[in-house]
């Protein structure tokens, strides 16, 4: 049924930007989607659209918080989000989940896959979820995700989960776009390490070792004491909170309601000392400059002469032969 | 009488690239010192010729390692440096020493500071001592610095240490521009890491715990074994390095040469694996990358009616009344 109702609107014309708020101002899946449809098009009449969308979504600002995910593929995320989420919704939150996921860019198949990844929270009703789009740049993922945030938050979704997959710049982009970073790990220290990018531990909120169940339990419990005794020796926050280890199984649901109860000291307590506020303030103000840089770049960076030149120059700056500065100066003669 | 001779020269007229270039070759101090305030000029004549001063310099490359150096205020960097650069000279090596201190933008006071701090160095006859530039974002200063970097190998300077203090955005500006990264640290786990920034231990190749002496040995011993336990839950380094972590006292010249040594081990290391040159290519490209968004940036935003439209769109995206990349799409409206 619903299928045909898209397929009509879409053959009939497209839905006006009020149409589509109403919608999304009334909890519709459909049209939330649509709008999130908007912010990735290439078109710019749709981009123009998504940008009316948000601005007049901005007007009513509904109290939320974001939560970052990441983590090293096997460490499970799909089943912890699928846990976690279903904890925080059945205490009466609307959960909307948006995911980057770099590789998502070769393969179509892992979008397919992260569906049915969460299969069951999927037909949670107080649950959205939206998997990145395929075949855009990093940067152009996390504008849209952000983006899809403030989209989500109009559409009455007071908690926006936003996952990664840990393994390169994405962590760093979804840290500058939430108010909680949650690392999960794996039991033990060795291996597991490998493909965490150095410095993502010194971003989390919170660091979560999951599957700590069955032959892992102890080996999970050690790791959590060393881990924790190691996280002594970093830098505190500036917000004045220390980082705390937990364990948790998402697979038998061991633990997820403790840390979700940690998870609202952390936003108590951000929110107490306006660390929350300053935080989100520093983001938009990040985003915008962010955004700007990026879209200058790109109109320069973009023209097909400077990009043969930029070749060129880079073959030369690796042989030697021109300082770095010199060569971003001679190009910078073509403006 | 050298201070004549500079009186003399700056009176006259002003040398060429050839006859600085001719100095700099024959490592005379006088003719580097020129050749780096060409760079720090805001003047465009004096920046090519320091720009066609590098280029000559890139033309006969000589061997050389960058070494940064970090740490808190008070953990005795200048002591620390003066012990091991002496160290360094005394071996038969030719010693640059570059400072990046944001605090020198505010006061002259620290520029001199820096020079009487490193008294007995800096009369070292294979010692060369620059401290940076005042009056200058840390931008402008990161560029110059790592143009005199080029400078003052091209001057037979075959270590340049790149000293800052630990406290913000310079580490990771330092670490983008050295081959080896060290971090000073004081004895004890506690206080002291307030001042370091999250994400800096992480950078460092070596953690070195200063200050072991006295009463202070046994505090630092300890320390350096929590914190060497506390590394391994570290992601290692993708050179396949474990950041050690040793212990010494600059101002009783104690564990100076053992951490050279391991700074020699770590250098043997990447330079046998390829990553040295990987790491220096890698930085080059960033370099040349950085100089191209970053003037691209100043040029548009250095417009006095842009500045003052992104003051008030800023205003606007803290209200909260339009979203960052709306404001951003706004301004570039304008190009």
């Amino acid at each position: 049924m619903s299928t045909n109702r898209n397929f009509q609107l879409k053959k009939k014309k497209e839905p006006s930007v009020d149409e589509i708020l109403q919608g999304i101002r009334k909890g519709d899946r459909y049209s939330l989607s649509k709008g999130i449809t908007w912010l990735e098009s290439k078109k710019s009449e749709h981009r123009e659209k998504a940008h009316e969308l948000i601005n007049q979504a901005l007007q009513k600002p509904q109290p939320s918080i974001r939560i970052g995910i990441t983590g090293v593929p096997g460490v499970g995320k799909s089943t912890f989000i699928e846990t976690f989420g279903k904890a925080l919704a059945d205490e009466g939150n609307q959960v909307a989940v948006l995911t980057i996921d770099p590789s998502s860019q070769v393969s179509k198949g892992s979008i397919l896959g992260d569906k049915t990844r969460m299969e069951t929270l999927s037909t949670h009703p107080s649950v959205y979820i939206r998997p990145s789009p395929s075949g855009d740049s990093l940067g152009g993922v996390a504008q849209t995700t952000k983006e899809s945030i403030l989209l989500c938050e109009a559409a009455g979704f007071n908690v926006v989960i936003v996952e990664t997959v840990g393994v390169g710049q994405s962590e760093t982009e979804v840290h500058s776009m939430v108010d909680f970073f949650l690392l999960l790990m794996l039991p033990g220290a060795g291996d597991e390490l490998q493909g965490i990018k150095r410095g993502i531990m010194e971003m989390a909120d919170l660091i979560v070792i999951n599957k700590a169940d069955g032959q892992n339990l102890k080996k999970a419990q050690l790791a959590q004491k060393q881990l924790a005794a190691a996280l002594h020796y970093f830098p505190p926050n500036a917000n004045g909170w220390m980082t705390p280890v937990m364990t948790c199984s998402a697979r038998e649901n061991q633990g997820i309601q403790d840390l979700w109860d940690k998870s609202k000291e952390f936003l108590n307590q951000v929110k107490e000392n306006q660390h929350f506020e300053t935080r989100r303030r520093k983001q938009s103000l990040q985003w915008f400059h962010q955004s700007l840089t990026e879209n200058l770049k790109r109109r320069f960076l973009d023209q097909p002469e400077i990009r043969k030149q930029i070749q060129s120059l880079e073959q030369r700056i690796i042989q030697g032969e021109i300082s770095p500065f010199y060569a971003a100066d001679q190009l910078l003669l073509k403006l």
